[in-house]
């Protein structure tokens, strides 16, 4: 089958011919249908210290696909062939402690996807079928190829109450528009985005469902519609930030503010604790994944009624041989996603 | 001054000429401009057994309703003369141990406005200013005149998680017609509304944000866009009963779903406590007034964010010299709420 | 083997030999060493309604049990030959609904250990290691034998906060004595046993760490050393009620106390909605199994650590050729879990 | 009366003859019979940084006290002459944003007793009848004078679930050696205290109900008797913080842990938020005052249920005139509290 590489220990992408991978009496060998790439994936092709220190190599990567079963093992209930999937990324061994006490995002042996073991930028995938999601019906395949980094994005805006309050997102990657749109689909009264750079065009088009204009709650001028400049403190429930270029200082939000933290920042962050956290009975909150799968019920249904649509953050559908293309674009910080 | 007033222990109401209230240094006077007549405000009219063992006669009752400062004690801060105002109707004491927990709208020696303490019919009333709430620009005054009842169905809707979540609302007067509109604006996935009648004019109107048709999230027939029927079991997070007239038996939706339970059932309710509540693992909460104030900047935030709208649910606007009128309205069943 | 059996519908139990059971790859394999009788076995020894109902004839029952690993198969990871084990008895598929949402305790299609399929009354007992749980070396067999009630107790006594709150236990058997214990090691400030019976022997035994004496928190005369009267009202944070004869009708503790149920009580229950869950702003949880394993892991290190000491519930260590004389020592009320 | 000042804007204390404090309607006078030494205090007494941006001299300072009720305002409801009180120093408004919300403690008008008005360092204080505290009659006034510092504690402690869970306490002064006799009454299985310093009398004491010895819940060598070493991460639940002297970088327990932070760190701390708190899905809670009056309410119950015994943190009691002497026990680190 036709995949694609992270062959050698150095940066750049392979297009090779691999074996069709061999599929357990409980996995579930999957028909790739679309994927899109992801921040991570950029970080494989340019092979950077993380990378380098996590990926043993020959490795086919990937991670956020559409799917159409292809075969089954003899021990598979969930799904038939046929039947269109994606799924959960962190295959959790189910035995450890963090996975007994119900925390399988959080799973202390974790294997992700494309990064531990064989990905999906591949005509086949093989997941077992704990990790396997059936797709809804009504949710085209598009969507549901970026089900993993849309979950983040719904972890963290719900981890704390939403309805009637007011929020900030530091960062406007596709993950920061998508919570932008889960925030206002659960009813925050007010939510602003904040980035550092001028809004590109994704951002513009997300903001059919973007950040709120001046005008917040007859309090003045509070939010920025461009998008890079920080919200009112004050009568404010919480940040959401999903960013790898978190701001080295953070500032909390209103009292018993939430400031809910995903990604992967760089370097460690300086927080003046007493002023920020401590004075203000703030809660910090670090998001790893999504809940396995009850944050995926909820973007289903989020999804499927119509409360969120996260189509304006889809900059790109690209065919298959596009895939240089689609990271070209990616890195260029253009493209939310693309498959 | 003028006002409604329950005269004597039997049946009717009286219009009277009244003294003004005289107030003391924390506390406010406040002119009324518009009100409201709730479901208890018939009781009392009606002279009903909940009344006469309640009510000391002679009453000025009401205690929905919208007001502009009149005057203010010395030591009141919190608003100036010409301020805009309504108010939250349970005055509780702030010394008893359910409010030195935070429990105010529990108080134990609590005074409800218009039940045990001079209500709102009338040209002036009075609270203390830790009941007084300073109505937003961007509110209109009949919505103002109705924040007590939809401020129970913003206390009931979001006593748990709601986006991305299925429920029930049972009973579909006025404060079930707001709690539809809280739970949509909430995320909520799919909202059923069940009541034992055909839907007056009211809930059609209400229909606007109102319960959701027969096609949820590609289950099939689910939901009665009529209103009088149950929901399918399963896929369910909760149930809201904001009714006085709650089924005999109740019916816990799926695992680990939440009844919010609202308002006063004349008789004890059976419940297969084995089957509906234990084996489920549910959860049943009673839900009385609403959190002073945490409830209130919700409701206010969901109101000017534009995420609410409750206007549907108002169905007569009528002059003072319709009072009688407006109680006959709301008797009926075809008025949600007069002022 | 030998094993203990209903082998016809109808009142009885019967010694019989039956096959080694077999074992698949995830599955373990367990020597039984000790076991307990539960209630539950002694609806089917009487082949009660509920029995005749649900139970396939013929069955190998029991459910609280330790072993010692006798066999593995090919792909178990978490245990060896020879571990000391025993088990949680719902055996969950991990696919359902309820288990996606990691809510495994109310799995839609759970299989009861002894009830569902063959039990542990028996000198083998196969379980899949998802099931199984390694004992604590610090841990006695006979203690491990009831992780199961012990396991429910631990689940409904921590369903809420407890440290420095007052809490009444109705009904003074096994799992009610062990919730007594667990409230006390979490630190509750006053704990009321209440139970329509004298207490027999083993209450009084539990008494060693069991309810708390006449004098609570400076306030008089509340809780009854002879086990079978009922708290005062007000400052109460909760009950707990692991009772098969619940009273008819629930009196609900202080304001927004809980009261959490487990047990199958016969009857449905009556209750005064408005006065009891209502207007005190009431939580009521059902309460079913045990969460897995994030209770069990508490429950360890509550017995480990010291807190807790559930000897004095254990009446009578019996021999294996004692079955009958277990089962009606345990009908009688006078034992508390025999083994 | 006799007060202690600081009546310049340097270094030093005062003893002056002072008016006796006039009291409004809703104010309590109270005549101190004993007052312990916070570490603010000696903030004050040095005239560090932080008191010369916040201290108006000349200002009566101390906020830690017992005393006794010697007169009352007209509408003060809640006491009589002649009560044994203490008091909540956190003045709030009620009236702000954060205390319409339930969260006094963090009122954003707060006045602090002895730092922004006159405190108990007096023969009388003057407190409002909102933040009194009536003492229980089993509860000494040594114990009472202290309720401030052992209310951060439990506040503390108790801010997530503790029962069956491990722990490590970062800061072994009072505070930190109240939290580890929290910790343990609420049914911590293991808490483990850790400090810079080699552990001075009062927390060798305070091991009475301190830490635990080495041996933990079979896990081998883990926690330190001689309290300055770290506790190994795992199957650890959270970690409390109340000390001025955080390190630098925080690390944090198991999956989804708690960091309850308290105190007032003098930098910014610096946090690998990838490591520490996102990967583990951690939670970092600031901790503030004390809840009014709910952690009041549980700290009265864990003391009178005999759960809490803090009197080996009390190293010393001394006499009025000893004032100088007990300021250099408690700066020397020798001292847990004197009153």
């Amino acid at each position: 089958m036709w995949a694609i590489e992270k062959s050698k220990p150095e940066p750049g992408l392979w297009r090779i011919e691999a074996p069709i991978p061999t599929a357990g009496p409980k996995d579930v060998r999957i028909k790739v249908t679309a994927f899109a790439i992801c921040g991570t994936d950029l970080h494989i092709v340019d092979w950077d210290r993380w990378a380098a220190s996590r990926i043993k190599t020959p490795m086919v990567f990937g991670h956020e696909f559409t799917g159409v079963v292809e075969s089954i093992g003899a021990e598979v209930k969930l799904v038939q062939v046929g039947d269109r999937v994606t799924g959960e990324t962190h295959i959790y061994d189910g035995l450890c402690y963090a996975c007994r006490r119900g925390l399988q995002h959080l799973c202390e042996n974790v294997q992700i996807l494309g990064v531990d073991r064989q990905g999906a930028f591949a005509d086949y995938v093989v997941l077992p079928e704990q990790n396997v999601w059936k797709i809804h019906p009504d949710i085209p395949e598009e969507i549901a190829a970026i089900h993993d980094p849309l979950g983040n994005a719904v972890h963290t805006a719900l981890a704390g109450p939403v309805a009637g309050l007011r929020f900030s997102v530091f960062g406007c990657g596709p993950i920061g528009c998508f919570a932008i749109g889960v925030l206002k689909a659960a009813g925050a009264a007010w939510v602003a985005a904040v980035d550092k750079n001028p809004p590109p065009a994704r951002d513009r088009r997300a903001h059919g469902r973007g950040p709120d204009p001046e005008r917040g709650a007859g309090t003045g001028r509070e939010a920025d519609p461009g998008c890079h400049e920080r919200p009112r403190r004050g009568r404010h429930a919480g940040d959401v930030r999903p960013s790898r270029r978190l701001p080295r200082r953070i500032r909390i939000p209103g009292e018993r503010g939430r400031v809910s933290l995903l990604g992967i920042p760089s370097k460690p962050l300086e927080i003046d604790v007493a002023k920020e956290v401590i004075f203000r009975g703030a809660q910090v909150q670090g998001i790893n994944g999504r809940l396995i799968f009850d944050t995926w019920y909820r973007m289903e249904a989020l999804l499927t009624s119509g409360k969120l649509d996260v189509r304006p953050v889809l900059t790109h559908i690209l065919g298959w041989s596009d895939f240089e293309e689609a990271v070209e674009l990616q890195r260029s910080g253009r493209a939310g996603r693309s498959s």
